[in-house]
């Protein structure tokens, strides 16, 4: 396998590169900025912004899998811009995939949104099958993205996967405004400052740890059968007050609260189907939500 | 009511507003240019581009009920260039969502594709539920505009309805590359030239007579339930050998054929379920293919 990671720089990203490295034939990371330098050292890196044509064909030249992590936004911003938002993920998108096929790729594994392309769910744990209403043009951009791919294999044959993952976290992951609220919780425990939560914390979410979806990636681009979208999540709902309350517990200490208004992009509660993964990429999640807060604790403490 | 059709000098646009005028308290066509001005003497024409935000604008202003007809591409086209269909289509409609939440609209119409947005069906007739994986870039941008039309209700409340409109066919329809196959065969068959059909002319389409659209778009925008996508469509798919046949009996003359090579967008079989359609709009089909046939073709006539 010839492996190109498109958002290489980025927390899945920076995952994926270190968990496929000597594992594959070849691995290159491409993206505009590395979040962790040190995490991705001795991984081919190809400085790049994928808004330019040129950057992306040379990013794919010589691959035959190509991870697709890219994302320019996140679900708040996207709905403040939602023109912004279209002309970053789905016009960026489309330039990877007619690079893909100019290049002869083979497969394209693509990191959707298991948490927002459902919108408010009406079944719960959410199917890969369920209605997808989103209420962020954030995963409206991902939608659009996942039915281009199918396009692309109908008129093109250019495999592809797609990997609906919930809300991941773990090592490398940077708290930035309204994502990666365990980064976010974490790094202001750890300074000794009080949390910020949006809302009462009732609102629950399907926390995963990154391992956990890098294997996941890494499966999905070995994947034979002829399923296409997955569902990538523990399958639990966690609340955010379970998070500060498990967090409070390994650090064992108080962990005072400040609270702040809900957000419109806030889903109640969310939580992923993830029988599909289970059966078809033979996939389960394995680190439980307290293991993975240990080890992300650990991380940032060697870190500092 | 006082309306604005975008696209009001395309087919569906020129037909609804003869439909309106009239019957409402204001109405006034928006678009870059009439196919048919005859067809809108004395309805208020502003010329525009929706390309041009303050065009959108001025278009909009004043009116609380706006239906959206505009489309740049074709189900082909869309496939040969597909950025600049999610250019012109997605972000064009953005523009026009931003619009009518600026000026206040109630709602938006939104005429929405029921011959792509399920791709090929797994179901038929194929309900407004059915899978959503389309094979044209057509309607993938259909579907994201579909997406943004709920999410603005969402964060801004303003009201939409989707009609997912099968193929209509009628007065005042232009026979276009790939589109619009019965005013290509009437157009030639009046003229006695050979029409030109793709593939064996076994695929089934579902065709309907504009005048049960335009009905349809009319108690859309004045509908008070809780749905907000509707197929609209006559409910039975009809080959294009069918259409070739009923219009040969009309005509009373014998049709010469040639065969083109099929193409990639074409979906085997399509018709629609439209019981939903009947049930909350309280809307029917009256037109059967054979009267609208004789309609379209009388309407032809008259023309030269």
């Amino acid at each position: 396998m010839r492996c190109v990671v498109l958002g290489g720089g980025g927390f899945i990203g920076t995952n994926l590169c270190r968990r496929l490295k000597g594992r594959v034939d070849y691995l290159r990371a491409f993206g505009r900025r590395q979040s962790f330098p040190e995490g991705l050292k001795g991984i081919d890196w190809f400085a790049g912004d994928f808004h330019e044509g040129s950057s992306v064909a040379s990013a794919v030249e010589g691959c035959d899998t190509v991870f697709h992590l890219i994302n320019s936004t996140t679900p708040a911003s996207a709905n403040l811009d939602k023109y912004a938002d279209v002309q970053a993920n789905v016009l960026g998108s489309l330039r990877i995939l007619e690079a893909c096929r100019a290049a002869g790729v083979k497969r394209v594994v693509f990191v959707s949104s298991g948490g927002t392309v459902y919108g408010i769910p009406k079944v719960l744990p959410t199917p890969e099958e369920a209605e997808t209403w989103p209420i962020t043009g954030y995963a409206i951009s991902k939608l659009a993205v996942e039915r281009y791919l199918r396009l692309y294999e109908y008129l093109h044959r250019l495999d592809y996967r797609i990997l609906r993952v919930s809300n991941p976290f773990g090592p490398y992951q940077v708290a930035t405004k309204g994502q990666g609220v365990v980064a976010a919780f974490l790094k202001r425990a750890l300074a000794g400052q009080p949390l910020e939560l949006w809302g009462d914390g009732a609102v629950r979410r399907d926390f995963i740890y990154i391992d956990d979806v890098v294997l996941s990636l890494e499966l999905a681009a070995l994947h034979g059968g002829t399923e296409r979208v997955f569902n990538i999540g523990s399958g639990v709902g966690h609340s955010l007050n379970d998070i500060v309350g498990a967090i409070a517990r390994l650090l064992d200490t108080q962990l005072p609260v400040q609270h702040r208004e809900g957000r419109a992009v806030d889903i109640p509660v969310s939580f992923l189907d993830i029988s599909r993964a289970k059966e078809h990429l033979e996939w389960i999640p394995e680190v439980s939500l307290e293991e993975g807060l240990r080890r992300t604790i650990q991380w940032m403490r060697q870190l500092s």
